[in-house]
């Protein structure tokens, strides 16, 4: 990894989960951009709502709150400081978990700091509780130690003036800090590289528009905003060097599950000669899926498409297709950022080695 | 040209333009897709207005619409019968002509009116305003003809079962009735043949979510509206047959301008394998300019990407792109349907047989 000293955030991004030893709090991102306001959990309860509520999003940052949230559910419970508290946790992990039951990392998350407890002395319930505690901040300080490997591993994708063009939000708002697919812009930056970024707003739900512009912004990155069908022009024209996007989903076979428009992303840069990389953790990876044609693809609300802040944007009852995701084919992938490397094509191999390779 | 009997307009899409023997009712496409309103213009200055406010929109249609704009500045004009009408033609038509500057369409027709007027008894207005009449009149019947013939043309591109992208409105909105782009699908729906159109929501401004989506709906044909960024994944899937557009410019070697998001579309459908066809009346080719890289692409206003009716959708203060157009080359185009016939590759001589072969 290369060795560079990085601040523990991009300056000015505000944080998804800042913890400060007592107090969870969670950016609420349902009011970005226009209002940058995070809310204080100090319960359960209250990260519950948060993640149910969808005030915090993106995957990594869903399962560092859900562990805060298991270790606040038990904290102040001080009736169960003896006997019986580890029925009380897989109650709260199980309770947590109804949150969002499709998110991955917030069920991950919740196993870990559940099995974590479960090695500790079942009859003393405060060394539990300290153990749950300790678990999350270690998923926050993994988290971010991820996303500065990102950083730093992605590097030598982006030279001094590199126009790179980014679809939804892979940001540092996704996780604890530095985002994936953004790590290396804002590492490059703070190298004082001379980067710019066209961000695609994104459509249905303008991840892009309200996200992506607005952290890069917030950072002091030179971001100009697109709407998802400028890419071509844009590419055409020579104004993009690099395409850089993260991923849900990376399958056995290197397919990328990611934000509906990668595909189409992925495409035009084969098309144009520039090359199409995707940032993500290691984890990422999903050795048991052979390709992306076994993962179903989401159809969502039809109102993402027809209605915007309330307001009906098409023509009244139309039909609509939504769907959530998309796969873009390995061959169209030129390489895969982690934080152990980067991956080249034969993607399947590489992503073989990488995972065999480490811890 | 294939020989089939069409009615005059597609049977339940509301006219852009109307015209009665006496008033010219156009459409407030503003209102779209919410509200169907025809207002009455009985006089130059209310066409004046409906042009300058974008009520109506379309090349076509405001070309009609200034023609008929300028027989209505004079029919009332009592005190001009006789000598001296010439002048006040004149006069009305440069007043008209600055209603939207750059419509290439609108100069276009007026110019065509007063070459006819000068050609009429420059002593008797009353007869120079029937020739004004009656050329408004010509005008509007020809884009007719041309928009049915595309429809039949095209015809053959559409057996039964064919499944459409489209992209923005080329449809019978922009023109008198049929469209460009919709006249086949309209036709083959019409003959009883199964048409499936998907329809690109087009931002920033939403021509396909607020025309096309509503027109085919109220025609009855079978739409279903995606935003930009899922033609790739509608491709992939298998679920496109064929890509129908329409162009406001060709250029002499075959590139068109088109709506932004036009080049993506054919790039992909050229990855994907479906054919990419342009729908377009023969007087859209502009032998003058020999590719599309001569041809200036506007910049449209920041808003149009980061407001929505009104509503912030943006970061605020975003940096933003806004290209209105794009240039396909034609090398991605499939072949062009126009009024005389299909053109297929190469595009540059076969444009020319065309245009050579007749009136």
């Amino acid at each position: 990894m290369t060795d560079i000293d990085l601040p523990e955030a991009p300056p000015g991004v505000p944080l998804a989960v800042r913890w400060d030893g007592e107090t969870l709090r969670l950016l609420d991102q349902r009011l970005l951009p226009q209002e940058v306001r995070h809310d204080a959990c100090t319960s359960g309860e209250d990260v519950f709502t948060a993640i149910r509520e969808m005030r915090v999003r993106g995957a990594p940052a869903i399962g560092i709150a859900a562990a805060f949230g298991l270790a606040l559910s038990l904290r102040d419970d001080d009736h169960l400081a003896g006997h019986g508290w580890l029925e009380r946790l897989d109650e709260c992990a199980a309770w947590l978990t109804t949150a969002r039951p499709t998110a991955v990392n917030l069920a991950w998350a919740l196993r870990r700091c559940r099995a974590a407890a479960h090695a500790a002395d079942p009859d003393d319930g405060a060394a539990g509780r300290a153990v749950l505690l300790r678990e999350a901040e270690a998923i926050l300080r993994e988290d971010l130690a991820i996303c500065r490997g990102i950083a730093a591993q992605g590097l030598e994708l982006l030279p001094d003036g590199t126009r790179v063009l980014t679809h939804c939000n892979a940001g540092s708002l996704a996780v604890s800090a530095w985002g994936t697919a953004t790590a290396p812009i804002y590492a490059a930056s703070a190298l004082g590289r001379r980067v710019s970024v066209f961000a695609d707003e994104t459509r249905p739900v303008l991840q892009g528009a309200r996200l992506t512009a607005f952290e890069l912004q917030a950072a002091g990155v030179d971001v100009t905003l697109v709407t998802d069908n400028m890419a071509a022009h844009l590419m055409a024209t020579g104004e993009i060097d690099l395409v850089l996007v993260g991923t849900d989903r990376v399958t056995a076979n290197g397919d990328v599950v990611n934000k509906i428009g990668t595909h189409g992303v992925a495409v035009l840069a084969r098309h144009f000669g520039i090359p199409f990389w995707v940032a993500c953790p290691s984890s990422t990876f999903d050795a048991a899926t052979a390709t992306g044609a076994e993962v179903p693809i989401e159809e969502r609300d039809a109102r993402e498409v027809t209605h915007l802040g309330g307001v009906e944007i098409a023509a009244p009852g139309v039909k609509v297709r939504n769907p959530a995701f998309d796969v873009t084919p390995a061959e169209l992938v030129t390489g895969i950022v982690t934080e152990r490397g980067l991956v080249r094509p034969p993607l399947d191999a590489g992503l073989t080695t990488l995972l065999g390779g480490g811890a």
